[in-house]
């Protein structure tokens, strides 16, 4: 199974915690960036977005972080991840929306400009940042893990882009759950470090 | 089963259209967004995000269009819009996040400009809408449905914003094979116009 993945990307990051977490082998494929290889042919016909994570898994073909958290936790993953029921699974999604929304316009923003020099609005990105860091510190306040009451590719899809937020230049010291959160992810067998 | 709920959106119309193509019954309850309901305490608790729709199913409440889709196909709508194995909701997912990103970000944003006077980039907006309707025109050019040749939620999150697009200044004629996509939905039996 190839995953079509850029080390510094957080998304192909979420893409490589769960499988390190859940003990599923990936082959990385490197995807070079600044040559331009996401704008190829090539690349093209397994992603027409020219977007890093591809998931090649067979004749399967999965873009996008999100699904391919789904793809390999509900095929790989056994049921610890991602579970049978659509209501554990639209606890889930609620989250994967949050990261590839709220989370994404925010962190991920701010820190593709501060260190990749992405032409996106930083100060926009800098000024979402603390109300979702806020919504998110409040539900783990109540919370250990952002769904089911356990580890699931919630946490995957959303720990990438916080862990990495102080690259973007936001200060994570106020949001004290969200710390502790962090400190339980980090402390799962198999957990895979920042890159 | 309550679909908290405003009568302009396409986020909205989105579970509305599966609950009417899947023959689930909800009760409409209407959030003044004028009056700001969206933002009081009473509307915070049940979504801290301050948006529309929230769906109220007994003690549980789903925020999120995509996550709401997930929800009410799985737990009644058969399997018919939400299958039960990881490899077709991945495919799924893929649209969900198509259209929770490239299209919110596109069709979507320029519509809450046009229609709403929203405080977001229009140009920017519009700029980016070409190349979203291309790409889901090339998709459709192959194939009858997003995602596993048949009618699924994946069909219900895109089809509601770019049916609505051309309320934003978007041109949809030259996407020929969106259009015959767009008249296969709306002879589905159930199907329900836009709002």
């Amino acid at each position: 199974m190839k995953l079509y993945d850029v080390d510094a990307s957080g998304n192909c990051y979420k893409v490589r915690l769960l499988a390190s977490l859940a003990n599923i082998e990936l082959e990385r494929v490197p995807v070079d960036l600044q040559k331009g290889e996401h704008k190829q042919p090539a690349f093209s016909r397994l992603n027409p977005l020219g977007q890093v994570p591809v998931l090649e898994d067979g004749s399967q073909v999965i873009r996008d972080s999100q699904a391919i958290l789904v793809y390999l936790a509900g095929l790989y993953g056994g049921l610890a991840w991602w579970p049978a029921h659509a209501e554990g699974q639209a606890e889930i999604m609620q989250w994967l929306s949050f990261a590839a929304n709220e989370v994404d316009h925010s962190l991920c923003a701010a820190r593709l400009v501060e260190k990749f020099g992405a032409d996106l609005d930083q100060s926009a990105a800098l000024a979402k940042a603390p109300g979702v860091l806020t919504l998110l510190d409040q539900h783990l306040e109540q919370h250990d893990w952002l769904a089911l009451g356990r580890p699931t590719i919630a946490d995957c899809a959303v720990y990438p882009y916080v862990v990495l937020a102080p690259e973007g230049g936001v200060d994570l010291t106020p949001y004290t759950h969200i710390s502790r959160w962090m400190t339980r992810i980090e402390a799962l067998p198999g957990f895979l470090p920042k890159p």
